[in-house]
């Protein structure tokens, strides 16, 4: 038997990618296997990388631009230092779907050109190598999104005119801030799973401990910022895709509103399927990048240019004052804490972070209660009507261009027929009368923000991501969400109290996957939720918590 | 053969309406023919009114709230006076569908008692009676929307326990500023034509001329303000339903952009498609009073309680400074100007009010240029595509509910097959890219604000409402966009050039339609279009262009 041209021109395109890294960056002997050697984060990609490469790839968003925009670094340096490092990355767990270093390294020089020039920063992300997820459209570079039959199309289309000409809008303006874009990071097959798996790069595992999964969908992402291969990047969002990988990375991940960032010409499984849309927005190691990458694309009006980007500019005073009042100065604030959604209970390592993350908001002053919202199943059933409309049409369809198989931990894997236009309209009416019912609920009870799960619990082992309930939900109401960093399992401490009672199936085998020899270590956060379009509140509060935490790691009182 | 019960239903609501005029505000005796007599409005309406009741009822909004703020005239008589007034006019035209004088004559006792101890107005629009369309719900009150199926039950359903409870969120904010409510208006078969005939008023004419259309389908909004039977009204629009009336009956209104004011609870033939909703907004007598309102409402932040409305406040600043620039201090503003969309061109009287605009921001110091944007042509087969897409199912299942038949100028009067998610999935794309063309457009030449016709053509007499193409590409662009009258027809120098030649067939008819003599004296305005959501922007340019308008009536150079 022939093997079939889907599973050649799959692997052509993986070596292709490994063509792209210099010979003097390739490791020089392979890993050992993930049992043997679980994490490849800190020394164990450090020992491949010089000082000064360390110390650059080390520094977060904000600390980069500082020094590229006072001339300390110079972009190309800062540049070279992360590609080597994602280079590193990528053959380590598979992360990166395209790379093109050699366009970010003239696109270097010509920023550092511009500075010797006229002695100041090109823009306010001068020399900012920035990864994004591969359904972000850049010139001169390709964009499967995890299909094998999009390789060398537009979205699947050929002789469109757009293959590697086509821009996302959102790649614009980072250009125009003076950011590099170096590697597009991998994705699950057609970005529609918790895990990233497709036929090209196979499987990215979670570098902290490869026996996890990553995340997804926006999981190359999540990878590539563990290892800091990345200072900061730009993932998408329909039903956790940003948080989850973000979360299950130890780093930050913001899903903003609708309308907010700019998604013009970024692709998707379910273009056209504007009633719960996917958004974009940044994964990062600190909560002050996230801040500072959304204030800079906000500069740029991105409103003018997309039209479904609300003219909501950033929103300075507002992000201070909740800052301020956060640390308590002023008005004390009020949080809903949801300590389970009734259809899955949190792992304990999950309701360990929960609790510490109230026991310090609490300790601040603020007000914590327990909130009880309008049920999230139904929000889950609104979710998977919307979301599955088409019956799975553009997926099945995208992976018949080339015949390649569903990958098993896709979502809608099995195809059923489109719904008509009476059937949508009445799930757009549920739609918005779930949200309705949501906010005067949030109305009634006056909170400023939700802290919540994003997950039931921390990266489970591959084909274990059961249930995405508590991100979902967030993207049925629209709403911005960030994911906070918290703790670490602690397998002493993290147990099931004995005689642990299921709601249900699903609950029973999150129970029972949970393993605290494995997951040990493995990073563990929260989900802070604010009103729609109040992108600075959940900011400001992402900013304020990790502040407080990261106080709270050298105070032996916590 | 008996009559069917439907038409029975329908003449009984028509009596019911008639029967809550109070007798004493009877007209003496019926009306001349509309042949005999046109016009009903000015001395025709004033004849049965007092001095007292003329001078409020021809107060605008602005100055009826300041009358009643400052204690100088009392709720009750401002209320008294506009139900009597709204008496003649639905006696005049046919244009309420729901009368609750009593309930509002109660809410100006209130009122008054509240200004008699507090001394101060219960809010900012204290005393101000406001007409709504009839989709607009009201506890106490029903809501038919013009179809005969609709009358006793809750859009269509009975034993809701919604029926005259339920009201629309954006009623709730009225009566929290202190505003009265006191009828709903006619409007065409579910709301869905450019006419305002159904079969429960039958047919409300323009109270300027009888023999023309009132417009559609805030028709009985336009016909009620032309007879200064309403000081402001409410009225919605998904193709021109409100600016079509408000230019038609010499008026001002605003449909503003989707999600600027709370649609939440308001009824909808459409409900559910999401593409292209309907929105609420104002129809008015005077500029000043459109942004009054407006700001009113937002003040009482109207997104934390409908999830569908943004959290975009009044922006005071930029109204003032773009009012500013109108007037000639500050950089000057640029204008693009649309002669015509290549579908249907302008009757003579249109044309001529767009020259006199040009001329006047000319005249001001700005900058016109003639608007050359992506084809209108493609956004209405974008609109009807997206309006049609349940094949017309909700609206005549909601016509079989009685077994009434569609009347004969309504929209979508032939059920076709609803389409599926993968055909709306591809609507949905038409129409973000058409919006991206079209904004992209918009950025390049740089406009503040379009200057266009809103209509081809003055009110034409019954089944002449042609086309719509100039108020409904503003919906596909989700544009915010006013009416401003601008003058009348004046058959003897607006006539069509000899030897004009026609576009195609509809505008060989439009051409054969214009009949100066027939149309002379008839209302004629223009429409002017702002960018998404700069409600502000249209709102100061509307009123600085009518403020000057207002002066060349004074002013022999013009």
């Amino acid at each position: 038997m022939t093997e079939p041209t889907w599973k050649k021109n799959a692997a052509a395109k993986r070596e292709e990618i490994l063509s792209l890294i210099p010979p003097e960056w390739h490791l020089p002997q392979p890993l050992p296997s993930p049992s043997d050697l679980p994490c490849v984060t800190g020394k164990e990609i450090r020992q491949y990388l010089s000082p000064m490469e360390i110390e650059i790839t080390e520094t977060d968003a904000v600390g980069v631009v500082q020094k590229t925009s006072s001339g300390e670094w110079r972009c190309e340096d800062v540049v070279r230092a992360f590609c080597h490092r994602a280079s590193l990355a990528h053959q380590m767990i598979n992360c990166l779907h395209e790379i093109f270093f050699q366009a970010a390294i003239e696109d270097a020089k010509i920023l550092d050109h511009y500075y010797d020039k006229n002695k100041k920063p090109y823009g306010s992300l001068h020399g900012l190598p920035i990864s994004l997820k591969d359904s972000i459209h850049i010139k001169g570079v390709g964009a499967s999104m995890g299909y094998v039959g999009w390789l060398d199309t537009f979205e699947g289309k050929r002789n469109t005119g757009r293959e590697k000409v086509h821009e996302s809008e959102i790649v614009k303006h980072l250009r125009a801030l003076g950011a590099i874009l170096y590697v597009k990071t991998s994705v699950p097959q057609g970005s529609f799973s918790g895990e990233t798996v497709n036929h090209i790069i196979e499987h990215t595992p979670n570098p902290q401990n490869r026996n996890l999964v990553v995340g997804g969908s926006s999981g190359g992402e999540g990878g590539l910022l563990a290892l800091r291969g990345s200072p900061i990047g730009l993932g998408t969002d329909i039903g956790g895709s940003i948080r989850v990988p973000a979360g299950w990375n130890g780093c930050y991940g913001l899903r903003p509103s609708t309308g907010r960032l700019p998604y013009e010409g970024i692709a998707s499984t379910l273009d056209g399927q504007s009633s719960i849309p996917f958004v974009v927005g940044p994964l990062a190691h600190s909560a002050t990048d996230l801040a500072f990458i959304i204030k800079a694309l906000l500069s740029r009006q991105p409103w003018k240019t997309d039209p479904m980007t609300h003219e909501v500019p950033w929103m300075d005073d507002q992000f201070e004052q909740i800052k301020n009042r956060f640390r308590g100065s002023g008005e004390r604030l009020s949080f809903g804490v949801l300590f389970s959604d009734g259809v899955v209970n949190p792992q304990p390592p999950v309701v360990r972070a929960l609790n510490e993350t109230v026991n310090l908001i609490r300790s601040l002053g603020h007000r914590v209660f327990e909130w009880h919202p309008p049920s999230h199943v139904e929000s889950l059933n609104i979710w998977r009507d919307i979301c599955l409309m088409d019956g799975g049409n553009a997926f099945h369809n995208a992976l018949a261009l080339s015949g390649e198989p569903p990958t098993p931990t896709v979502f809608g894997s099995r195809p059923t027929t489109p719904v008509d236009a009476r059937e949508i309209m009445k799930r757009n009416i549920a739609l918005r009368d779930y949200r309705k019912r949501y906010l005067d609920f949030w109305d009634r009870t006056a909170v400023d923000a939700l802290i919540t799960p994003f997950h039931q619990g921390p990266p489970p082992p591959a084909g274990k991501v059961r249930y995405m309930g508590y991100t979902c939900v967030v993207n049925v109401l629209d709403y911005p969400a960030s994911v906070v960093p918290v703790t670490r399992v602690k397998k002493d401490i993290d147990k099931y109290v004995e005689g642990y009672s299921f709601l249900n199936h699903t609950d029973k085998l999150v129970y029972e996957d949970y393993d605290g020899d494995l997951l040990d270590g493995a990073p563990v956060g929260i989900q802070i939720v604010g009103r729609r379009l109040q992108e600075e509140v959940v900011l400001a509060l992402t900013e304020g918590l990790s502040h407080e935490l990261a106080k709270g790691r050298h105070d032996t009182r916590l």
